[in-house]
C-alpha cells in the first residue's frame, strides 16, 4: 500500500500529490514538467473522453486531425495570439539531422493550422458551419507545473468551429459551455459558475472568453472549461472568406472550446479525502469492488459466495472480485478506498451465515449490510445516490464559502484569510481588477450570467463608481 | 464533386492520391510531409480504434499516456535503437523563450521513456505482467511522403509489455500479432502473411519482429503491422531488474507493437477501385446512403417513402439519408460511390408505386430491387457478404500474384516485370538478401510461419546453397 496520505489539514497540497502518487493515477517523468498518466488515471480521462465525445457529437460535431507541428510564421498572424502563447512555445529547430528552415512549434493550441486548412475548405456559406473536435495533446512551457492541473504537456480536445454569421457562432459558443457546465454537474458531480471572463483573463486572440469555474476544497477557484467566441480575428488573419447566401463576400465566424486532463485534478480535488481518493461514480472506472474475508479454512466458501455475487453484478456493473491472496481484508479495504471506488461490498463467513453482504460507501463511510439476495438491485440506486450527495456537498460547500462583498478592506481581509468566493460590486475598470490581483493575488474569475442585473445601483467596492458587474473573485489555480 | 479521378491503368500512385484527397479523407498541410486527417478519414481511424481497443482490453491490456518529448540522451542508451531512429528524429532546442539544457526528441516510438519509468514501477515478480497500450502520435523525419502510409507525424498504438519470463513475453508477441491478423482479415477484409521479419528488416533493438504483410492492388507489400520481441534489451538499458519468484534477481523481459493510420492506407489501397474509396462495411462509418429520386412535384411523397425507411434502418445500422436540394441523383449516386458507402439505396416514384427500393452494392455495382417491406431485414446480410466478398477477391489477388521461384533469374525477371510475391528458397545469408534488394529492389517482407519445411531439400535461389528458409520477396511501400 502506499506511504501516510498528508491531511489536507496539514498541507493542501502534499495531501493532493500523495493521492495522485498514491492511488496511482499519475507519476512525475523524467522530463522537467510533464508527466506519466498511470492506467488508473488514464482510464478516468478514458470515461471522460468517451462521454464527451458522445455528447459532441450529439451535437453535430465531428472529429479530425491537425498536425502536432506549426510553422513558427502562423503563431505571428493574429498579434493577441503570439503575445499569449509565443512565451510558452516548444520548438523545433531540427529534423531529420538537419537545421530547418523555419522553425516549427509544438502546437500550443491549434487555431493557426486549423484556419489556413480552413481556407482550403470553407468557399461558400454551402460549406458552412465546418462544426470539428479534435482530441489532442499539446505543449505549454510552464514554470511552475503540478500534476494534472499545470504540466508542460496535457490532453485536451479542441473544438473549431466556423460559422456564416457572429449570431450562429455565439449561439455555437454559448452550446458548448452548456455541453461543459453539464458534464462537470452531472457526471463530474462538480457544480460550477457560468460566465464571461474579464478581457484581462480571455483566450489570447478571443473577443469573448465564457468558461465554468468550480471551487476545489481549499476554496481556491479552478477553471474547468472555457468556449471562445472568436468573431472574425482567425478568418482575418488567414484571410478565411466566403460567399454569402446573398452572394456577397465576408469573413468567417469562429468559436473554439476545450477542457483537458485537468479536469482529473479538479475531480480529485473537489471529492477526494484524507483516506484517498473518492471517484463519482459516473466516472469511475471501477465502481463496486467485492473483498471476501477468508481464512485458509474457509476460503473456498467464501470465495464462491463472494464470486456468485461478482457474476450476477457483472453484466450491470464495472464490478472487480478482489480475490488476491497476498493481503489482508483490511490491507484491500484501505486499498480500494485509496484508490476512490464508490462501493466496496465486504463478505465473510458470518455474513455468510446471515445471507447478508455488507455495502460500504466510499464518501461517507457508512456501512449497509443487505440480504445478498437484494444486493444486486442495490446498487444502482446506491451508486445514484452517491453521485448526488457528492454533487450537494460541493454545491453546499461553494455557498458557504462565497460571501457578498461590497467593501474593499471587507474583500482584501477576506482574501488574506479563508478565502473562497467573493460576489463584488464591480465598476468594470481593468485598472481595478488589477489592483486585486496585485494586493490579493485574487482575480476575477466570471462575470456569471445575469450579473449585471445584481449590480444595478451598486457602487463598485474598489473604486466606488457605479457597478456594472457582480464578479465572482477568487484565488485560483 | 471532386475532379476526375485517374484510373489506375494510367497512374496508380495518382489514383490514391485522387482517392485521398477526392473523398476528403485527408489533405495535405502547410507543413512539409505531414497531413490532415479530415472528418471522413478519421471516422475511419475511429472505428479502427474502437474495435481494437476492445481487442486489447479482452487480452488484459491497459492504457496509459507517456510524454512526448524524450531527452536525446534516453534514445542513446540501446545502442540498435538510436542507430536506427536518430536519424528520423525531430528535436526540441527551445522551450519558453530558452536554450534547453538537454535537446528533447519528439517521440518516435516509446521504449525509451516507457522502460525508464517501468524502472520505477517493477520490482518484483508480483508487478508482472505490466500489459500497457498508449494511443499516441509519433513524428519521424521522413524524406519522401505519402498520404497515410509515411507522413512525418502519424497517430498510433504502441503495446509495451514487461513480463517475467522469455517465454511468456514470446507468447505475449505472438498473441498480438494474432490480433492484428485477426482485425486485418476480419474487420479491414485485408488477408495477411505472418511470421517473422529477417534481421535486415526487424525493428532496432528487437530480438525478432513479427509482421503482418498484405498485398496492394499494385502487387506491392505493405507491412500493416509489427510486434516484436524485445528479449532484455531495454531492461539492460534501463537497469530494470525484478526478484524472481525464486528469491533471485533478472532483468525483464519485454515486447511491443504497433499499428498505425499506415492502415487506412492500406485499407484504401487494398479495395478500392476508379470510382473511388470501397470501405469494408464492419470500418465503414456509414454503412448505408439512401438516396431518394425526386423532382419538384413529387418531392414531398418520396422523401416520406426514403425517411420511413430511413427510421426503420436507424436503429441497426449506420444510416444516411441525402436529401439534399441542390443536387440532382445522378449526381450523389457518384459521390457516394466516392465516398466508398458499401450500400446505397435509390428510391424513386416509380419504386414507390412497385412498393420496393433498390439496393447497389459498392464492390460490385449490383443493383438489387427489393420489396420496400423486406428492405430492412436484407441489409446486414448483404453487408456481410460485400464484406467477405472483398476478403475473397483481395485473396484470390494476391494468390494470383504470387509465385513460386527457385532461380535467381526469374527472380529478376518477375520483379522487373508484373511483380508480385516470390516464394523464395533462401539460404538465410544477408549478403543474399542484399543482392537481390539491389538489383530488384524487392526485399524479404517475411518468413511465413512454417515456412522452414518447405524449404527442406531445396536450394538457395541467390547462392545455391541448401535452403532453410521460404522467404516472401516482394517490393513494398
Amino acid at each position: 500500500m502506499a506511504e501516510r496520505i498528508t491531511p489536507r489539514s496539514e498541507s493542501y497540497s502534499d495531501w493532493y500529490v500523495d493521492i495522485v502518487l498514491g492511488a496511482e493515477l499519475a507519476d512525475y517523468s523524467p522530463v522537467k514538467g510533464t508527466m506519466v498518466i498511470r492506467p488508473r488515471g488514464y482510464a478516468v480521462w478514458e470515461r471522460m473522453q468517451s462521454i464527451l465525445d458522445g455528447m459532441f457529437k450529439e451535437t453535430g460535431h465531428v472529429n479530425a486531425y491537425f498536425p502536432l507541428l506549426i510553422p513558427e510564421s502562423f503563431l505571428k498572424k493574429e498579434a493577441e495570439h503570439v503575445e499569449g502563447f509565443a512565451p510558452e512555445c516548444a520548438v523545433v529547430t531540427h529534423g531529420g539531422g538537419e537545421e530547418l528552415d523555419e522553425p516549427l512549434v509544438i502546437r500550443p493550441t491549434s487555431e493557426t493550422i486549423i484556419w489556413s486548412m480552413y481556407k482550403k475548405w470553407i468557399q461558400s456559406y454551402r460549406d458552412l458551419p465546418l462544426l470539428i473536435n479534435q482530441w489532442a495533446n499539446v505543449v505549454r512551457w510552464e514554470k511552475r507545473t503540478r500534476l494534472f492541473l499545470r504540466t508542460t504537456e496535457f490532453l485536451w480536445q479542441e473544438g473549431h468551429t466556423a460559422h456564416a454569421s457572429a449570431e450562429e457562432a455565439r449561439d455555437e459558443t454559448l452550446q458548448m459551455l452548456e455541453v461543459y457546465r453539464r458534464f462537470a454537474e452531472e457526471y463530474m458531480a462538480l457544480p460550477v459558475l457560468t460566465g464571461v471572463k474579464t478581457p484581462a483573463e480571455k483566450f489570447a486572440g478571443a473577443v469573448d472568453t465564457y468558461a465554468i469555474e468550480a471551487m476545489m476544497q481549499d476554496k481556491k477557484a479552478l477553471q474547468a472549461g472555457t468556449s471562445h467566441f472568436l468573431g472574425q480575428n482567425f478568418a482575418k488573419a488567414f484571410d478565411v472568406t466566403f460567399q454569402t447566401s446573398e452572394g456577397g463576400l465576408d469573413h468567417v465566424w469562429a468559436t473554439s472550446w476545450g477542457v483537458s486532463t485537468r479536469l482529473v485534478g479538479a475531480l480529485i480535488m473537489a471529492h477526494s479525502d484524507d483516506k484517498g481518493l473518492v471517484l463519482p461514480p459516473r466516472l469511475a472506472p471501477t465502481e463496486v469492488a467485492i473483498v471476501p474475508i477468508f481464512k485458509n479454512q474457509n476460503k473456498t466458501e467464501v470465495l464462491a459466495y463472494a464470486s456468485k455475487l461478482h457474476q450476477q453484478l457483472k453484466p450491470m456493473h464495472r464490478v472487480v472480485l478482489d480475490d488476491d491472496d497476498n493481503n489482508s481484508p483490511g490491507w484491500k479495504f484501505s486499498q480500494w478506498e485509496l484508490y476512490g471506488v464508490p462501493i466496496r461490498i465486504e463478505c465473510g463467513p458470518k455474513d455468510m451465515q446471515a445471507e447478508q453482504v455488507v455495502l460500504v460507501r466510499r464518501d461517507t463511510g457508512e456501512k449497509i449490510p443487505v440480504p445478498v439476495a437484494e444486493a444486486p438491485a442495490r446498487i444502482a440506486p446506491l451508486l445514484e445516490d452517491i453521485q448526488r450527495s457528492l454533487y450537494d456537498r460541493a454545491l453546499a460547500f461553494r455557498e458557504e464559502n462565497t460571501r457578498d462583498i461590497d467593501d474593499y478592506q471587507q474583500l482584501v481581509s477576506f482574501m488574506e484569510g479563508d478565502g473562497g468566493f467573493a460576489r463584488v460590486p464591480w465598476s468594470g475598470s481593468p485598472e481595478a481588477e488589477a489592483k486585486v490581483k496585485e494586493e490579493t493575488k485574487a482575480t476575477i474569475r466570471v462575470l456569471p450570467f445575469g450579473n449585471e442585473e445584481a449590480a444595478a445601483g451598486k457602487r463598485c467596492a474598489i473604486t466606488g463608481e457605479p457597478a456594472r458587474h457582480m464578479a465572482i473573485f477568487a484565488k485560483s489555480y
